[in-house]
């Protein structure tokens, strides 16, 4: 089953890729290795302000990962095309915390475990997920991937 | 026009490359990338300590993003030569932030658009930028790089 | 002198790898880079708990540093062998730490400094170390890697 029919196969669409929110660029290839702009969370397409352990809990926290996966996929198919992923290699992790939340790998497994639902084992990857003190616009997560394609046409 | 050429159209001098602070190197090689050390910010030689949303401003941050982004250009001067940079790949920009700062991003751009100033197309990088609750020695805002380099004599 | 006579020498064996805390896989190789996961600060088989500035001087997370880096080369023992490190690339040093911290890179050193010993010039890599608000299940120090590897019979 191709990456797009198994997300049909859930019922995910991918929404619309933004603007990055700076000067900056969505990702860099280099070599067949793509680097992922960190993407923040949204809800409604604004930012999805909050603090984990303050604001919001693990499991609002893990929904808001698992957003963020999904826009990744969006930018990935808008930059090289779904079935070009030939791995996803590492995932860094910001979770928005106060200084007492330590379930930031919790949070984090609702990205991981969502590309290893869609892409098989070649979306299970290397990660750090760690607490930071504050994300752009005041996002609860925010996640950056490193990603191995395949060669166009293969 | 050359990369030193255009940092002297803009006034600019690259400052001299100092010691890292720590057993480390300041940028490794690997086929063909870069990983450079993380570089904190500086003023007149000495680490430039502040914290953004605290006593620092958006607009001071900025500044300091640009100064690292200009050390940065020396250490890839002195370790591989400026016009051997084909693409600045990825940038890692960390904000000494207090909890309710949420401006990385226009603090990030400070180095993001002097990169795409100096070097064009090839200074337009993937970027994740995020608050931290400290930084080595009390700077302000520090930044990695991963660069891709052009072969030697190429 | 193998890695492994280097630690043997040293009075050093390395642990058992235990699960990862969640959905992602110790490592991951493309091409010739392995990603290494952050791996948090254990002391006795559980989460090193801490924070730098607060709970811990800086000499202890130094420590604790060192003994990620040991667990780091059970990991890249058990996925590659130690014999095919060819090279240390870059360390993503995160410390737990009070909003006052500010010796992150004497805590890195504690990983970095072992390198060295161990692996040699094959062990100085690039490094970004700063202070984070929280790590995954309270830990003080979380570290993460990106290393060359020989290629396989080399």
């Amino acid at each position: 089953m191709s990456v797009h029919d198994k997300l049909k196969s859930l019922g995910i669409s991918l929404p619309p890729v933004l603007p990055a929110a700076g000067a900056f660029a969505p990702a860099v290839q280099t070599g067949n290795l793509l680097f992922v702009s960190g993407h923040i969370a949204r809800r409604e397409g604004k930012p999805w302000v909050g603090q984990l352990g303050g604001t919001m809990t693990t499991e609002e926290g893990k929904q808001a990962a698992r957003g963020i996966a999904i826009e990744l996929l969006a930018t990935l198919d808008s930059v090289a095309g779904l079935d070009r992923i030939a791995r996803i290699v590492k995932a860094m992790v910001l979770v928005n915390s106060v200084p007492t939340f330590t379930e930031q790998h919790l949070v984090a497994n609702g990205a991981s475990e969502f590309f290893e639902e869609v892409l098989g084992p070649a979306g299970k990857h290397a990660r750090s997920a760690f607490g930071v003190a504050q994300i752009p616009l005041g996002a609860c997560v925010e996640i950056e991937l490193v990603v191995e394609l395949r060669p166009e046409g293969a």
